[in-house]
């Protein structure tokens, strides 16, 4: 290959001859002009081939959609009626010399057009080339790195949480199973839970991303097989309002980075910034329920966390409420509970635009009421003899939160689906291919 | 709790009352005077417990190793007879008030003694908080965003990686086998290979530091069944020489963030910075034997490595050494050719003071090859029709690497045995615990 320039930096070079190359994004077939828009990582730009150049023309007459080509030719400003308001729509790049780096398939359909999910989900390695695949992608880069960036800036400590576990120790999600060695057995990760507790002991504060796996026969828009957890765990809390407050910390981070690099972005998708209030809302699940006039159930439904969250909405100017207090019953075994709401945990979930994002508490830090609990959950405190561990020698009260990055991501852009949320979903029925029956 | 002041910023307290809170590394009991060493997140200091405070005295005298404490008191200037050379070593905190946050049980034994390291992964909860364990994950924290941040500085897209996989797609190494819904299985990642090169049609630069796993019965110092690989995929280059250079620059920046911020944590385990000539030296694979005096295998045994990275060492003035064209038979179906050196690839692994730790190459892009190269190796191209299609919708000459985190941060300390470069290391023998034989 030349020396190859980005389609962004053309307009530097008007006048001047330039390579670019990428994939063919549309050919406009004029018999004597063609026209083809070229996309590269930095932008699409718009090259011509003229009657100057028959080889060329030639050539340029057989290409199509998602060809890879390489373009020599002099960067020209367009006339003065054919620009457009585009980026780059003031330029063209006039094609003196054409390789084609690789040809391509004629497309199953145009790529344009609205697919139905499970034909884009069959697609993804030509699907996912689409603004708004690369879109969604690109956000959701800016989020999990804004999570880190947020940590990182209050001494916050990144650790990789392990994925192959001995046991289903939570015992409350379904684990998958996996073949480890010889006859023996592992899980993989529900959470990064534990470990995260057992590196409050060492740093304090840490962080993790992990992939985090759930075997519950779910078939919605909101669950997945396999996510990306961005968690957090924090010692020398006073209770779960501290936090509560990281958890608001690094949102507004988050939402704040979103709003200065993609604004363009969000438009595209039609979605307002999310609204955030000075201080995020927050309501006992008890309150909760009394505004929305239903009966005092553990849990919300899922259209309670959309009516509350409209009511957040309209009473608090707020996209994210959190809400507090879940019945002991109803949370982890090491959830803690509030002496001074007996029966309710110093738990929370975080919802946002309906959906629940984020859950999150402080935990008990005792080893033997953590021992006890255990045992009242008719777990075997056997099972947690390694976790136990961090506990039976000196764990300092703290907390900390789970925030799922593609629930975040689809919510931030509006999507019906969570699988859209998610490079290669899995689900019941689908690992990139759908499973047969 | 009270307001608390991080142990580091006591300097500027002096003369005033602050509350700190950590865990109790020491305790010296000199009978009328009591002293702690106590530890947070930004370092030791030492506070001592007066006669003046008798109720203090009592509790102090009954505080053990890893109770976690809160304590308050005055910040003193030490005598000068009493000042070190340590951090904090000018100052400690007279003791006002103390309150137990937890208790410890007696430890099952000196966490300054050296550990085998059977007994010293049976206890991480415990042992990772010795300043060697959290030496060596701070180190593996700047290693990884070090990674991160020169790939992004390149424009380089981080993605999420997908774990499950449908199939043990590469067939070489040995993958896990996990219970997925119904009857139906799936595998875990051996590494990121198909999805990074799909990728390259959505972004052209892409990385991931997923987590992989690798089944193989493999009971060494440099094996793991699950560890953090760094990977990125490159389109649009020349050849194997344009991802080396990327390689090399990732390497350069994580050294240099190395050394601009753990200059004192190297000391500790009195490594020296790894040494970086001009431009890394590069060998062929046969140059490579030539120089050792050994026939022409297919790779380098593990004490090749070792040696031909001790010539590197001495001839070339670098710790890092690029091995490049492997035999076509020895690397993955999707190895790219060299045209110019028939039957070897254009393939790298890079070596780090005797280790491998880098694999990579270019790819092959044309689809009709890459199909014809799964059938020579006795694959299934059908089971390869998810991956192929980004093949037959148009791929540019790419290519790519994968660095193992952990043997990085071993090789950086000079770490005997990968499993002290892992938090939470897995393999055939243990999960946390050691597995039942």
């Amino acid at each position: 290959m030349s020396a190859r320039t980005l389609n962004r930096d053309l307009p530097k070079n008007v006048g001047r001859v330039a390579t670019v190359a990428g994939w063919v994004e549309v050919r406009r077939d004029h018999g004597k002009l063609i026209f083809l828009d070229i996309r590269d990582r930095s932008g699409i730009v718009q090259v011509v081939v003229t009657p100057k150049t028959k080889e060329v023309l030639k050539i340029a007459a057989t290409v199509r959609p998602q060809w890879v080509v390489e373009l020599e030719g002099e960067v020209k400003e367009r006339p003065a009626d054919m620009k457009t308001q585009k980026p780059l729509g003031d330029i063209e790049l006039v094609v003196q010399r054409i390789s084609i780096l690789a040809q391509a398939d004629e497309l199953p359909f145009d790529l344009s057009t609205e697919l139905n999910l499970d034909t884009y989900l069959d697609h993804l390695p030509l699907t996912l080339r689409t603004k708004r695949a690369r879109d969604i992608f690109t956000l959701q880069e800016t989020i999990i790195e804004g999570f880190r960036e947020a940590l990182r800036a209050q001494e916050f400590r990144e650790f990789q949480a392990p994925t192959l576990v001995g046991g289903d120790a939570e015992g409350g999600a379904a684990a998958f199973k996996v073949g480890y060695y010889y006859d023996k057995h592992a899980y993989l990760a529900t959470s990064p839970q534990l470990y995260k507790q057992i590196m409050v002991g060492v740093y304090e504060r840490v962080f993790s991303t992990p992939k985090v796996f759930r075997g519950e026969k779910h078939a919605t828009t909101r669950h997945l097989s396999e996510y990306s957890s961005m968690d957090f765990e924090m010692g020398f809390i006073n209770d779960h309002l501290d936090v509560m407050r990281v958890v608001e910390h690094a949102m507004r981070h988050i939402v704040g980075q979103v709003g200065k690099i993609h604004g363009d972005l969000l438009r595209r998708f039609s979605v307002e910034m999310p609204a955030m209030a000075s201080s995020m809302p927050s309501l006992k699940l008890r309150e909760a329920q009394k505004i929305l006039g239903v009966g005092e159930t553990p849990d919300l439904e899922p259209e309670h966390e959309r009516e509350i969250c409209a009511w957040a909405r309209n009473e608090k100017s707020s996209d994210f409420l959190f809400i507090t207090h879940y019945p002991v019953k109803k949370r982890p075994f090491y959830t803690y509970e509030d002496e001074a709401d007996p029966g309710y945990t110093k738990s929370f979930d975080l919802l946002f635009r309906g959906l629940e994002i984020t859950t999150g508490g402080q935990r008990i830090h005792e080893y033997k009421l953590l021992v006890e609990r255990i045992r009242e959950w008719n777990l075997d405190p056997e099972q947690f003899s390694y976790y136990l561990q961090a506990f039976k020698y000196g764990m300092p009260p703290h907390g900390g939160s789970a925030t799922g990055l593609e629930r975040l991501t689809a919510r931030m852009l509006g999507l019906a689906n969570i699988k859209e949320a998610t490079l290669f979903p899995r689900d019941l029925n689908r690992i990139d291919t759908q499973l047969s029956k």
